[in-house]
């Protein structure tokens, strides 16, 4: 079986400047989480990162045209993004790649340029201890991944959180402040299949716990989609009448 | 303009026997509920009470038939509604009485025929802290409602809750203990419309805050179908090719 | 009971410009539109209109801020409504004015940056006779539109229609060429409700259709947000422990 | 990788009685569903038959034990099938075993109890082409199924299908009658993953089409669970504070 190639993207700007993320994740965020999907999957996947200051923002067309899922972590330097380089990477999903967007990536620009909504919510940096529960028991992303899932000292992340009702919930998220969150989301969006997972601050070392790699490693094999339709138009178009009986005859004489 | 017509029915068992629960309900809980919603709605509602003990348990076909909403509470006496209700409430959902389920009534017959999964969950009574956030800002139920609406000390319901997931998932709860529930869940079935609100617990005088009227007044008014579509069909029906023309032209006749 | 108030935009070119569609609309779709809402909805509504040559694109400030349902028809003209316009409207929307998007405004700029996909589609002008049919039986939009409306010769819209799965679809329509479509598509984005209805090509007298009226008619008042929740952030805000009690004690003195 | 456990059920009803349906389907529809189930998956999969007229109607506790994707055509005999067999199967789904539904099993009693709607429809028995379009395009199920995929001549079946909203409407069909039809509808159910897929006539050589035959493929594939979640509860469980913590201690200790 041939391995999902995944590609995980980091801004990587905290855990140089901040001694804090910087203690936590010497090597960046992005190797802790590619680490933890390699752990999980192992031969099943082909993981490598990318970083916002490699040449063309670390995805280029090459990269991006084999990257089957990407991953994506951003934080404080989401304005760098350019649109170019969004562009790039929302037509990328919408023609069928998988994206796992992690916590403070629900304000990069690629993320809500495919939710048309603000994506705002309401943030805590402190001491509350997350609670992750399972909501939707017979999905891919919950298989093995302890209920409730405990997570602490973290970020709180609060409702309201801006975003379209997702196409499955899978998570959701108590803190010991009392607030809850929606921290476990999918959507599909053209021929790609997004999901959006909260834990992650980056100074808390939640990408080492297994629970949280295994929903990683989840999430990756979820929104791995080996066959992109190719029926998402990409500009409207004209269909004479009889335009799919007449678009068959090639295959039916091939 | 004509007003909603309600009953809210409740098997009025606990009050009875409990006196915890008397203390908090002494002229039973549907009588407070009653209140509650007729207190936010005035003249937009008539609002009558049944309870188990009545003739045909409440709710003959009279009863029915004139009720465009249906309020239901129930807890330790779900066996001893009999199929017969079950049978002719049921219908009169799926034709398209509204129905607003409270609390234990999760487990009622009525509401898991509906919903089809067991409608489990997990349960302590003690004196947990509930908040309940709102998740769907745009929905009516959530209009005017605090954020979060607190409530305690209260039952704690916590997931899984075995239910399909909601067409419309309106408010989450979080408990102190940690849990959290999808405490205010939309759904439609055939040309009814069904909301599940989770707080509400016999020895709490839940329905006494005014937030929590305020969630009943709405979702009594989101609930109620003025004009029940003719088309859900009561039998599979065959239907000859052009019967939807033929059907119309009384219509263009009369 | 105070009238909802509804804004009907239109590009208003192709009535200018086409010969065949200033025959069917001589005033102007919006005008057409605007009729067939004002004639079902009677005192319920205030309808006035807009056009792209007005100052401000016919949407300065002062017309959005007094439109609680705002009515989009465009078709040639959509790289001419500009980023301004498009973010004034889009803001709007997201807290809490109603929209209602009709046919050819699936491309506009205001309803892919709420969908987030490419909002691309089949289509055919031709001689399809096009049968829209209920799907979501006790959803308000619904509500005595008949069960399958028809409509015809009219153009085809067919999938794939690249929008994200909405969160209640109520109509669904099929084409004598064979096609189906997803003509009636109801979102949440923020606390907005945006509807989306395909019909109404601007060569064929569609919006005089009693039924059409009546899902324009039904649309409106479900788009209307009455009192849109003030919890939607604006920005992530930062939320110290407890501020949920303490943004309340206001209340409390008040 | 272990082979995914399929069993095929069938009435067996009409074959032996209705000669157009015997001519079809000498072997019985299950044999066609099976053969063609077995050939795009092949090594992948391991499949047998099951009929209403074995011990415990074809699907006593061992068979179900050991399936894990359970496929469904009935007709005529719906109500032989008892309320045993029912609970016993409608148990299994909720427990994590994967349901496929086919054609006229709308009515079958174990989909109408996970339903909880009539799953009324209406149907024509004639000459209608069917063509069923993909409205999912990232869905798995929609992988390789051709846009539309044609059918014909088929029995009809149209709007208004009382059904829950899917949680994912894959498939919408048209028929030459004007017709409309959700023919390909996901549900999740406790730990259980259902497909409803309409086309399959009995005397419509249908389950030998390739385009059929991957979408019943994709479907026994998606409705795998291969580790049903241990947390949908079976009762509703009375979970004392940190419940969750205490139960995790033998695994630690393990």
């Amino acid at each position: 079986m041939p391995r999902t190639r995944v590609t995980v993207w980091n801004e990587h700007v905290s855990e140089r400047r901040e001694e804090a993320a910087a203690r936590v994740y010497p090597l960046g965020l992005h190797a802790a989480v590619a680490e933890g999907i390699r752990d999980v999957l192992r031969d099943a996947v082909e993981v490598r990162t990318a970083t916002l200051d490699e040449p063309d923002q670390g995805l280029p067309e090459a990269v991006l045209a084999t990257t089957e899922v990407l991953v994506w972590w951003g934080h404080v330097a989401h304005e760098q993004v350019t649109d170019v380089t969004v562009t790039r990477v929302r037509a990328r999903v919408l023609a069928g790649m998988g994206l796992v967007v992690l916590h403070s990536g629900h304000l990069s620009k690629v993320f809500r340029s495919l939710m048309g909504t603000s994506c705002n919510l309401r943030w805590r940096e402190g001491e509350d201890r997350e609670l992750v529960w399972t909501v939707n028991p017979s999905h891919p992303i919950a298989q093995g991944v302890p209920h409730p899932l405990e997570i602490g000292p973290h970020e709180m992340y609060g409702e309201l959180f801006d975003i379209p009702q997702p196409d499955e919930l899978v998570f959701v998220s108590s803190f010991s402040g009392g607030e809850v969150f929606r921290s476990g989301c999918c959507f599909r969006r053209g021929a790609g299949r997004i999901f959006y997972f909260s834990p992650g601050h980056q100074t808390c070392p939640v990408y080492r716990l297994p629970g949280v790699r295994r929903v990683l490693a989840n999430a990756v094999i979820w929104a791995h989609n080996p066959a992109p339709s190719p029926i998402v138009p990409t500009v409207s178009v004209e269909s004479p009448p009889g335009w799919f009986r007449r678009q068959r005859e090639p295959e039916t004489d091939g």
